[in-house]
């Protein structure tokens, strides 16, 4: 049945949660400000703070003077808690930070291997390896993490249709935790971009947001009522592998006219080659054709403009229906492809979603450049997975092992 | 702040809504199985029944033998605690139900104009009258109405581009209100049809569920954890205004290339028209076109059997997009063309859907025909106003008048 059964035991875990997040905001803090920054009454925060410096989760920091009245006892997030880790996992890419308590970054590991690691043991014996080397160079050992959180493309009920292992890992997500023996929370990027988002950036404003993330591949993650949409198979959001062009462009999904195949990065390379053939720049592989096609704008090549232009009207096109379908508050673009081209795509994205939107849907929309990062939202899901194995929360955090 | 402030007269008032609608669906039941079909404790189900019973919402319906064990006294909603009415509105069609409190139907009349209603002033007129030649057919009068519910297209964030009075009739709903003299709300017809799925469809079933509305026009109404998503401008679930084609067809709406424009009735009929140029019955006119294309189908009629196809892969391939952004459980298809074109667009449907949503997303994704109506939808959401307004229930029921 769906029934939602919230309990007053939900309530007191939701404004843990709430006051968690508000802490990590604002750095130092008061209750006062808390109450004032949450909405919540000074009696729920004053018992809430109090549960968490309990646990250690967060620690007071002396008297604040505010300049009138009496000084207030200062608050944080208690760094020294422990600290938490994300490791980010692809077919030929590995990625470990090391943060603490408050996701202030500590260390961060990058390996790109030259060929596709070929076996799930082989992705979860790196993930180890570069776990261990984010914490050597923060001075740390697995035994100082509260939890782990590993970064997956694709999803739990993704069939394995590529030959990438890190799709695999979901198979045998028992045997990575089992590896690194510690409590690890797995998510895929989309979704944790979208979590930072919502805890470090635009959620502290909005409760409905999406979160778009512009790379190889593309993709959305939709914030609701403060929450992550996850969906029947964990595969919402997946608007990158939504109609731009019925049976246009092949896409690398196996679908034909995907959003994806017009505004991940290969799609932006083969705009550029349909703009010019030929064009010395569409054989730049990788992340650096992005940043190529961006100096050649900058330097008023013609076609890099043109390929530019036509992608900022494909993607405010796709973006104007997760407007009409969701119509969110606020729309972050976030991502490889926004480093060096964000700026220069964002006043025709703007202007085509809101001739495109549903009536004045768009009318008062934020569309920014966003600065999130799944790695920053992974351990913020294995923090809010550490008060849950204390007992301070009760959501379910998914999937965890 | 985007902050959820849920306190414990919510989930009383949340307790209640669900118990109630667990009476609407079963019709005559006991304490003990209203439990069993909400998951509440017995406890609880016996504190929101007596709420239900002094306001007169609910009422005892004698003893029930159940074959073993001792008799228990039979619920049902009260019948006789009074009437709500839903009037659904366009340009030049008007339609009001009446209906008891257990949303059972007790009159309904239907008037279209040969020419569309002109003005504001003419809409009230047309809707009050209505209201009462209905009211008449059951034996009723206004005084024994708890509320209405007024079915507009368009919402309140539109702009009035259309020469439609029931558009503009969004900027005089207070008007409305005082012509008829009683507690109005009013909402869109895909959310009213998408409340009337959750309350009494597959909504017994699926908390993520997404009905499609297809007629002259399309959209969506997608429910998310059991409530009907609105979005920042009640616009939520305009999908039949997201893209099919960029920059394809033109649509009503101004855009090129909406989903409206291949799958709503007059795309339908350009559909034939390209499949076989001067086709008879692509001169039919409304809803009589598609019935008449379901005809020539049935009768084997090449060209008509070449359009419904094209029109099932179309949409196929359209609610993919839904099935990739949102991920509902379950899939529900209302309106018009179902009636004549349901069943036969369906088997198609059901394959280009699921070839085309991402992984395995629709793999248990159940596609299947909805007789919910948009005037059961806004009965129940009447109904739920006046649970509002005697203080049973908590939630904002917007608009409400
Ligand atoms: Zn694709
Ligand atoms: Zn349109």
């Amino acid at each position: 049945m769906p029934v939602a059964r919230r309990t007053s035991r939900d309530i007191r875990s939701e404004s843990r949660l709430i006051v968690v997040r508000a802490l990590l905001a604002a750095g130092e803090t008061t209750r006062n400000e808390l109450a004032d920054d949450t909405g919540l009454s000074a009696a729920t925060v004053s018992t809430v703070v109090g549960d968490l410096l309990k646990y250690g989760i967060a620690a007071e920091t002396g008297l604040l003077s505010s300049g009138i009245g009496r000084p207030t006892t200062g608050l944080r997030l208690n760094a020294d808690r422990g600290l938490v880790a994300g490791v980010y996992v692809e077919d030929r890419y590995f990625q470990a930070t090391v943060f603490d308590t408050s996701l202030k970054r500590l260390a961060n590991v990058r390996i790109r291997a030259t060929e596709p690691v070929g076996t799930a043991d082989a992705v979860i014996e790196w993930t180890a390896r570069i776990l261990d080397a984010a914490l050597g160079d923060a001075g740390a050992a697995r035994e100082d993490l509260l939890g782990v959180g590993v970064l997956l493309p694709g999803g739990m009920q993704r069939p394995v249709k590529s030959a990438f292992a890190s799709d695999a890992i979901w198979l045998h997500l028992d045997r990575l935790r089992d590896r690194l023996g510690l409590p690890v929370v797995v998510d895929n990027p989309l979704k944790a971009v979208a979590t930072a988002e919502l805890w470090l950036g635009a959620g502290r404003r909005f409760a409905d947001l999406v979160v778009v993330n512009l790379g190889e591949g593309v993709g959305a993650g939709i914030v609701q009522d403060g929450a992550v949409l996850r969906g029947a198979t964990g595969t919402a959001g997946e608007w990158g592998h939504s109609l731009l062009v019925f049976e246009g462009r092949e896409c690398q999904c196996g679908r034909r006219g995907c959003v994806e195949a017009y505004v991940g990065v290969p799609g932006i390379r083969r705009t550029l080659a349909e703009t010019e053939p030929g064009h010395p720049i569409a054989d730049v592989q990788g992340g650096k054709f992005v940043e190529a096609l961006g100096e050649a704008a900058d330097a008023g090549d013609a076609a890099a403009l043109a390929a530019v232009d036509r992608t900022a009207q494909f993607l405010g096109a796709a973006l104007a229906d997760l407007v009409a379908i969701v119509n969110p508050e606020h729309l972050a673009l976030a991502g490889w492809t926004t480093f060096p081209l964000g700026e220069r795509l964002l006043p025709a994205v703007r202007e085509r979603v809101r001739a495109d939107a549903p009536g004045d849907a768009a009318a008062e929309l934020g569309i920014e450049l966003s600065r999130s990062s799944g790695m920053e939202g992974i351990a913020a899901v294995a923090l809010e997975r550490f008060m849950r194995d204390v007992g301070l929360v009760t959501t379910r955090v998914l999937p965890a092992l």
